[in-house]
């Protein structure tokens, strides 16, 4: 025996653990069959210490259930707790983030490591497996196919109540803009064509909407992964876990986490099924896509400076160009679209994964944890940098806007009432071919009295926000009704 | 004028229509301009019914708010019902269903058909538009931007419903065929590898409480879809509708329908978003994920006669070959996996469809709401013809099914707490190499006495069904927390 | 029996078949088992052409071996015959385009109708099989595993010829555009944002640049469809094909269709493959992303009339709204957007079919041809649209155009080598605070004489079009390599 | 001013950045702006080196037009290879991979770090710019919008080649498991069902197959990216490029990279397109989903070891189970599955960036370099970990193979020919149901005689491996007209 390592063994024999390593001979061949991504499993701490909880949480539901002694489930629990709690041994979880065996190398290496802690804890050598066993004491009572599903929605949960409160930040710097905007007069657009009158603060206050409406999607959505199968074991059958143990392991395990979990009524169909995260992942994409619709018309209405909408200016946050002096792009948006694109692809990515299940297990569980993490955390991100590197810093071009609708041809439709769809269509050719304007037009046909053309033609009616033409006390928002608040709802046209 | 044609005009000069046409100008030039799939609105009667019931709405919405007489009103509403109750005319709905124009052109359509129609009721000829106008009189207070969502929105929810039943039906031939076959023993396999023993009535329980799970979440999604825009006019201002009647027009179209429909808090936001559909969509694919996962199951469970696994034999419903004779092939099952895989592919274009929306609008809903159709009644007809001519007719290959079990390697798995997993590793490792039994090795080598090795081989103790590791009382699915009722999940370990 | 019907007998008992249905007992089932879309393979006229092709050349290469009378191959071919030189028949080609069973029952139905037909051409009654049977002698020496594909490829090959004629129209329309605008200067664009100054030709010929280059691609993916796997029979083995067989069967498909087709040199892998439809799709994707992107360009280049871009004006070719009279939109682009998404998610559907095949054969094939026909036929539509109702009647605001040069700060990049990064930097920061011109301020400054200025300020300098920055003789563009000409190249910068 | 800090300016103001660092003002402000995945640029070696090689093939050919002194182009080229030549100062590419402003801030980062090495070389302080400068001398006639592309496409044709070189690896590996394989009869299935006989040799040779068209279209679709936009400048017009600089920048690239580069025809349309890499990125979908099939077939055939197909053995290279003694799970296919997936997403992700271009620039490019980069290495991590760990150790379970042929039903197939399809289905029905064996009850009805019978049921007949049923001369293959060799085409049915 070499010095510096030490000697383990496994089902294809002995191998050579560097005597300093936490992990043992179940990682290290992990780690030769997956040389894929170069991340390791430690780059998303929540699973760490997802996995940390779940070991703790069946130690103390074998030792209640007398499986396993205060001793080792003492020891097992101080080493979860470190890892967890303190941050430690995060660098000891080296398998890569993509793997095959359905996180069985995940699973494995949670295992080695809290066993060699727990040993060191007990006075032991690292490797003294038969004092406390990775397979027979850490994952007793256990199997991947529980255990990893379970760590995986524990993080799960957590990174989203992040992505949450990024989301909620964001909302919030929508919402501050809708409010500074409210009695800012400008065309709106449909089909990139002018349309009629309405408020910046309008336009604002529907992106902190949006934003409201998909963090009570999110907020659903996640509830769903709060149904774990601990005490499923292999294939949901609970083979060689004990009566009570499932239930003894899950309180635990909210316990430990604080959160409220469920053990699925169907344990069969919870091991196999990735429902949830397909679900959530398509909520992300939800998101994203609003996110992206959203900095689409960042950037288009802060076309310009001289040659495009120019509506409103995002606060310069680098120069933009390596060769043109001055010129300041809509980098914080570009970046959050890019992000969004991330998300649509790994959700495509999710849905194979989730589809090629088979049988009594998906396989492919370690991909769909990558994806949706990265999907959560980028998201996160991004709502972040949003908020505070754009959104809160821009400022409109108030006078600018005022004159696109003094100028529109679009003030016709507000007419349509009163002189009719076809006459008010020739006073729009007309305008359109002369590049006249739309009230001269009226008052030269004398369609109208000036006075009352200049009465239908005030900002705030032609804005809506003069007039009650919402809902109503039933109008109760389908998609917010269970949102924390309603700040951003209120420059709507409802109100 | 020639006979048989009567002429119209519109923006851009006259034209000549069929005079037998019910539709006239707009709808001519649309016709010409998007010859693209050749497949004409008519296609989705739901959508001509829910747009029928929204001009009969605003029809009603404006007589109460003293705009339209009451004849005209009471003419149009006639019109409305024969479309929507006698499936009338349908066929005069010929734009086609891919279009550009956010869905002016259906919404033209529509009320040019419903014009005149109702002219005709009045004993005026078709095109007498001063007696009664497409634009001015039908099309009253509205935009295409609030009249064709809610009519996609109405339409959506119709075909949700037909599909939730579908499935429904499925659910309960799966569960059906769980009860049939609860105490069949088998083996269960994780990642494609022999694993533990389970009955085949869990793995068929198993399908049954994902499609219940789908039911769930697909009930909860289409609630989303019942906030409506209409009175919100071109971007949500509500410009030109009066006071009061986006709430009389939301009323008369929920007692027109039936439908439990609200108006959405805020109408700018409401009338560019498309969340709701890219919610559905994500669900839709959920389901397929799992109805393709399902059906990848059956046959492959189902494979064979001879070198598959042979578990299950589905019913023939067709020869399966032009040269092999005999041969009976999954053809239900693959039919259900290329739905699954058109639906997520509709998944990605609603996502993107929905990602281009600018500003105060969604110009391309028309594909949303094509996409959309095709997953919902393309699966609603999967699930049916799984339902009826496969699932129904499953039947065991019992004994080959038991087999397997006894013959297993996984048993040693049951003997884990009792020998321990290095032990029942090395007599793994002997019964692969050497073809033996696990039982014959356990007794051989000593390691557990004859009656105790048979009772903890028992068929019920290993499938988990006799034994209770499952939630207890406070397992209450979150997944299944709104279900119709736990039918399926009879059979599951946790009960 | 009853009047009217005749009985035909399969693998699972007898049917009554509608006495003038030239199909039969097979194709009665699978309408029964596949009531999915609704739409019947006769949707795909090249597809029923090509299995005619298929069956002819199989008929002649079976009487070439002596394996079929010259009387029953004469029958055969000619029923062939009337199918795709006369559209004859087409009507009973009535399965379902979305079918289990990897084409089976396409086969089959083209098995039948084309027996009964041969039948009655040889004076026998339909469903007088023992003269001449749909397996036995339509079908002889083939299987679906190869006629099926072979048929797709041959439909396929016929489609693109007629997509890549509707790109070169719209190419054209492109290219002429360019030489239109050739001297139109006008502000570049890059992030959104005023970059330097170009032509209006060069924008244009950018558009026809993609889609030549887009031609080229196509081109060579099509090629790859030529590969058959004709005389594979069941697996690619060629049993119950005689020696020869496959030879001559593809040199009378060959001939038949003057296409020049190959047979596969490995039939097994050629029978299991769906790569050329992936890669096909991949470059339809590539196309419809293009082409989207170009449609966006149209719609924010016509944006306006008065609060947008409003540099191009696209041609009116419809009322854009039920609401708001006078206002003309891109239905056109927009119609063109929607089918891209449409592409783009069939390509996923193709995507996951083609992934799901299984061991020796794909079963998912008739979905792959069901999204490859949709996404090929809609893009010739779509381009055949673009061309004639937008592109060709596109007309520039040319002196808008040149003010936004005249006025912009970007100039100021072209002074960059002359002045310096940083001095630029600095006017462009004071003309962006100030409103103020930048060759105004140059001036102000001493940085530049008057006449340099202007010289360096010259339209044509500035767009780069009256200087050779390009690549020269060896430029040879890898992407045109093949291409059939470059008139749309000849604004750009490199010539 | 702080020690160990020195201050620099941009267009925002002043910054500190420390004294050893080589980036700058421009980095400082980038790595602020885009805190999204925390991978730095520097994760991408080639497009470091890339990015060095452009710089100095850009220095080179401004000193070659007099634009630049000897002593800075010569301090430029020198920092350059020490970059790409001995991998020094990676480290100091600090911005996220995934950033707004179309790579801008990679470009100021190389920018940055060239001139701060180069000054360094000149015996400078960091930061003294003055005596050379980021912009005015490294980024001298120089744009992010050609620079960044043209490095993109330097660095993506590294990975491509080191990506075909494992492809061969893995296509060599299954090539020499089909020459293993060559006489080893087996059941073919179609549909999961059995078929006709075939050899393992023939199965494996078709993945070997696969490969080597997927490696011919790989090698096509390369070439595209050798076609640069270098001297393109801000939008392709060559805007303060000076005449000659495209080409001499262009020949330099080429020789430093040993590339065969050429400059684009249209420089305008070259800047804002990326067909090239939607088109890659195609190529590589179809890679994974080839590989993802592959590997389905293998984990299906080695499915057991008892209750499976059983008919190969993978090589066991890590426990497979947490609590399953003995289970050996296919852990490489199936990691391999999960990069396909990925892939296959990103592929979704690309595309949308692609299509979100806008007029002259795509500002999206970071994210598609992303994932193209990912897509690239992640499958070529997937072939090596795939052909070493996995296919070159796989075993065949010969006598079971053979077993299953002989006891087949399939086997009727084969007498077609000689007793009908009629009489053959018969046959197969009471095989099926009774479980008897097809020669037997040939035989018992006299069908045809004993010898003969033998004679047809031959396994080298039966699998086509001694008929000459494939192309001839003349059956070359399309797909695989450019492929390197036909090695592993040597098994199949045509040879």
């Amino acid at each position: 025996m070499t010095a510096g390592l030490r000697r383990e063994h496994d089902l294809l024999g002995d191998r050579d653990i560097p005597a300093d390593a936490y992990w043992g001979v179940h990682t290290l061949r992990a780690s030769e069959n997956f040389p894929i991504t170069g991340t390791p499993i430690s780059a998303y701490p929540h699973l760490i210490n997802a996995l940390a909880a779940v070991k703790e949480a069946a130690a103390r539901a074998n030792e209640e259930l007398g499986l396993l002694t205060a001793v080792k489930a003492g020891a097992i629990a101080a080493a979860c707790r470190e890892i967890r709690e303190d941050g430690a041994l995060h660098d000891q979880f080296v398998v890569d983030v993509i793997q095959g065996g359905a996180g069985t190398s995940t699973n494995m290496n949670a295992n080695e490591v809290i066993a060699n802690r727990a040993l060191e804890l007990l006075g032991r050598a690292k490797g003294d497996y038969t004092a406390l066993h990775p397979n027979e004491d850490v994952n007793l009572g256990q199997s991947t196919n529980d255990v990893y599903p379970t760590a995986v929605n524990v993080a799960t949960i957590l990174a989203v109540h992040e992505l949450l409160d990024a989301m909620a930040v964001l909302r919030r710097a929508f919402a501050a803009k809708a409010e500074e905007f409210r009695e800012v007069i400008k065309m709106g657009r449909t089909q990139l064509q002018d349309a009629v009158p309405m408020t910046l603060g309008q336009e604002f206050s529907a992106y902190a909407v949006m934003l409201e409406e998909d963090e009570s999607r999110l907020a659903e959505a996640v509830l769903l992964v709060h149904e774990i199968n601990l005490g499923a074991t292999a294939i949901g059958t609970g083979l060689n876990a004990p009566a009570g143990y499932a239930e003894s392991a899950r309180g635990h395990l909210a316990a430990i986490t604080g959160l409220p979990l469920v053990t699925a009524a169907n344990l069969v169909e919870a091991t196999q099924d990735c429902g949830a995260f397909v679900h959530l992942s398509g909520v992300l994409k939800r998101i994203a896509v609003k996110l992206s619709k959203s900095c689409n018309d960042l950037r288009l209405l802060s076309s310009g400076p001289r040659a495009g909408f120019a509506e409103i200016n995002l606060p310069p946050v680098q120069a933009g160009s390596s060769i043109m002096p001055g010129k300041v792009n809509p980098v914080i948006p570009e970046v959050v679209n890019q992000v969004a694109f991330e998300v649509i692809g790994n959700d495509v990515t999710i849905t194979m994964a989730a589809e090629a299940g088979q049988l009594q297990l998906n396989a492919f569980e370690p991909i769909i944890l990558h994806s949706l993490s990265e999907s959560i955390t980028h998201l996160r991100a991004a709502c972040l940098t949003l908020a505070e590197r754009c959104v809160s810093g821009i400022t409109a071009n108030v006078d600018t806007l005022r004159a696109t609708v003094e100028n529109s041809i679009g003030l016709v439709t507000a007419l349509n009432p009163h002189i009719g769809y076809l006459a008010a269509t020739e006073i729009a050719k007309e305008a359109l071919a002369t590049g006249r304007g739309v009230a001269e037009l009226v008052l030269e046909r004398g369609l109208l009295p000036a006075a009352t053309l200049a009465a239908l033609l005030r900002p705030e009616v032609l804005a809506g926000t003069g007039t009650g033409t919402g809902s109503g006390p039933e109008g109760k928002a389908v998609e917010n009704a269970d949102a924390e608040g309603t700040d951003a709802g209120g420059t709507g046209a409802a109100s």
